[in-house]
């Protein structure tokens, strides 16, 4: 509990804490006070969610390198499994289905595309284990085409019925876990050798300089924090659609990008330390890995979990619109880190790509009906 | 004589040429069995491709490189060629169609992967010519593009008449036979030293210890093989959609997966022995040469030759979701070769993708009219 | 003036430019030869477009690397910004839009393909920097998003209102304007190094052994060519429209590939004579250079400008035919040159991409109203 403390002290992301039970107050409070909800949640979401990294890390160093891969493998991105999940239980599935599509476009191209900016701006150029991106963008791409082609094929057609996307979405999701514990199977087990540095890079928090919760701790940690993160979620999910509308932002706006950056800030912190530290094996990893690991194994799990959570079940069928942006994110993603050498203005590109989606998205009028 | 007769012995395979005389024999005294029609067809065609395919090499082997390139290169896919003339003649259309489709992407996704996996399987990394990988994907680019341009153009000017796309159809396929010319004159003449192991690798079939046939009896295979096949393939076609009803599978799944595995099962046994000998150059040689020249050189003489033989033209528009799938392959085929290096998980990539085709195209509801 | 006689003497190119007074003739004397008017103002247009680009060459020569690329690369297409000037001020959105995505893919597949076999027919291998071309495929890559994704994402919704349209260019045009800044601080200034022999063959037209023009004449050539390409252009889109019924051409051939090449003639030029003196990085550097330049600066500063001089905004969104065109043309840029190497093949299958641009566009039946 002292450690717990002292972690707190030290790192400053975590003062944030304070935010929770204001959360909770604001709430009980004053229930119609949606746009304070959503501010608070969302400032209240990101210290959880490096608490939450912080103890998965600890727990993975203790249990040895297999165990800890697929801890880290699965557990890594429990802060975005956490909020989709109670989108889904309300049944928000188009918050859900933009949740996922903007994290994997956030992480591939902003959390990337940040790091190398970063880091190139103190180092000419840079370089990292390109092995790694390689196996992380091919999953990407495997998992772009599964949700692009179901819509491909059955638009063109306009033969598409509920039960063919329903069946279809369930063993796609079924494939898209296999393909997920393959490349565990690849990177921990076969073929380890090739990723040295970057397993190195996994071990994240150590990079900065924070000591690795003891086994209770973590685990205590790792179970409260979750349901901490499961309530603020609740506040967060009832609150967005107003803010929204305080803010004038589209609806899709806030699903890819506002959603997904207060998601992802715990890990876009380790990501972006790692990049000014001239070790972007553990920025690349952080970011790709992100990605690949929602779109492989947390929207999969998803859909499957809503047969038993949901209202009803969900699809893995996207917004076209959605798709191309994955689809040209995994692209920018793949050509940019081909080299395994990058400079700033790599890192420019990929924001800039960034930029035109958020742009896009922002200026979008909403749906008309 | 006697060779060919050691040449079945020795080669299980060609044990299958038993229901060459059973498909006759049902189609005279049954001739209402459709469903035992496709089954002894597809059985029938197996050692009938692998047959043709020995009989090419031995021919190209005796005639020196040049003219045995050039032979393997037009001859290669003969099996696919007759069938598709077949379906041709019968007006068939939409089949010859989903099988030009179908036997790209199976070549460059199914065959290529699980030449990678099982190669994989058995030795920790492998090594192959990457420069003859790059030409034939440049090549598929491309075909891809040529197939894609004609609906992406006419499609968003919905302006599209007949006469226009079957105008374009015959210009784009002189095109792309003038393109498969030029590879060939760059692979076997001008820049004939790049493809140092990929022609190594050319010599096929006698990775399978088989013995060349003499010129006379490999002139007489090729002729007598080529009558039983389109015999066979006539049985095929007009077995193939009653089959898929009684199987409950889609049209499109029995033209793209079905009769594309049919028609190349006797290259891909050659592909496979390959990559299990730790000769790559062979299997992606035959796996990417066979997709281009599908693409390149039997598509486009169809359309020509729909001119002769066909009750209407042929065009060269495809149904989108074939042309998406194409292009998805090509870019599969080009992201996972261009590194010169394989291991089991590229292949199971490679199958992944293929997989969701499939099980995408089996579960699609039949077109409603 | 003797140097500009001698420079006219020296490059029978410039002895095109006696048809710069009979344009003028042929507009006074014969109003309604519009045909006339259309092959006189094409064959005076080359002419002025390479003393153009000389007198930019010039100065940048003059003026030292920082202010001279600068200069280069704001100048280099100035014929291509005239002519869309003038038809922007005519109105004519249609013809700008075509002309500069006709450019885009003019450049980057015939002006290199071309390149790549000329070069391959004279040396069997040719190297050059692919660091540079990295960098503009990745420019090309950002602009081609930009132009996608407002359609992709509008057209999905069907809630694309006019307003949404215009702003959102205007911000792109922005965005696009400010990463083609940061590419010239990347080349220039911070990573000038990588670019060393590119940076060498930006010196263009000393590979044509032309005497720099001096300062003053350079200016004086400048202002004045500027103004007589902005009357012979207005000629120019004057007639197009006309000249295109009269050559039974599609509008968006002419506006495609006849505009295209005629605007680009110059620089074809020098292309295409660093490629025969084995000067890769030239022809790469411009090819490649203008079409970035175009799609980044030359676009949306027409954009910026139709507020002020065109009789309405003029947004990004491009018919989506041309977007596929500029996509393609990216991709076949980007896979092509990643090597650093090329040969004629690889020049002949840019070249045949082309072909099937031009093939389709040119069978395009005319719009349906």
């Amino acid at each position: 509990m002292n450690l717990l403390l002292k972690e707190i002290r030290h790192n400053k992301l975590l003062w944030l804490l304070v935010f929770v039970p204001l959360v909770f107050a604001a709430e009980m409070l004053k229930p119609e006070a949606h746009t304070m909800h959503f501010v608070l949640s969302v400032l209240a979401i990101v210290p959880l969610a490096a608490l939450l990294s912080h103890a998965t890390e600890s727990v993975a160093a203790k249990t040895g390198d297999a165990v800890g891969g697929l801890l880290n493998a699965t557990l890594g991105n429990l802060t975005e499994l956490v909020i989709a999940l109670t989108a889904l239980r309300a049944g928000q599935y188009m918050l859900v289905k933009a949740s996922i599509a903007g994290a994997i476009v956030t992480n591939s191209l902003f959390m990337l595309g940040v790091s190398f900016l970063l880091g190139g701006l103190k180092y000419h150029t840079q370089e990292y284990n390109r092995v790694s991106a390689r196996m992380q963008a091919g999953l990407l791409f495997l998992a772009t085409v599964a949700l692009l082609i179901p819509s491909a094929v059955s638009q063109a057609d306009s033969a598409s019925t509920a039960a063919f996307t329903q069946k279809l979405s369930v063993g796609l999701s079924i494939l898209l876990i296999v393909a997920y514990g393959m490349s565990m199977l690849f990177s921990l087990k076969t073929h380890r050798e090739f990723f040295a540095s970057a397993e190195h890079g996994e071990g994240g928090e150590e990079g900065h300089g924070a000591t690795p919760f003891p086994m209770g701790l973590a685990l205590a940690t790792l179970a409260g924090v979750t349901v901490l993160v499961a309530m603020v979620s609740h506040v967060f999910v009832e609150s967005v659609q107003h803010a929204a509308e305080t803010f004038g932002m589209s609806q899709a706006f806030v699903g890819f990008i506002v959603v997904a950056i207060v998601g992802a800030a715990a890990e876009m912190a380790s990501a972006f330390a790692g990049a000014r530290k001239n070790r972007l094996d553990l920025s690349v990893g952080i970011a790709l890995g992100s990605s690949a690991q929602i779109a492989l194994f947390v929207a999969p799990v998803l859909v499957l979990l809503s047969y038993v959570l949901g209202p009803e079940p969900m699809n893995l069928q996207f917004w076209p619109g959605a798709v191309v942006m994955m689809l040209i994110a995994t692209m920018a993603a793949s050509l940019m880190t081909n080299t395994g050498r990058s400079t700033w203005f790599v890192g420019m590109l990929l924001v800039m790509v960034y930029l035109v989606f958020a742009m896009t998205l922002y200026l979008l009028p909403p749906r008309g009906q």
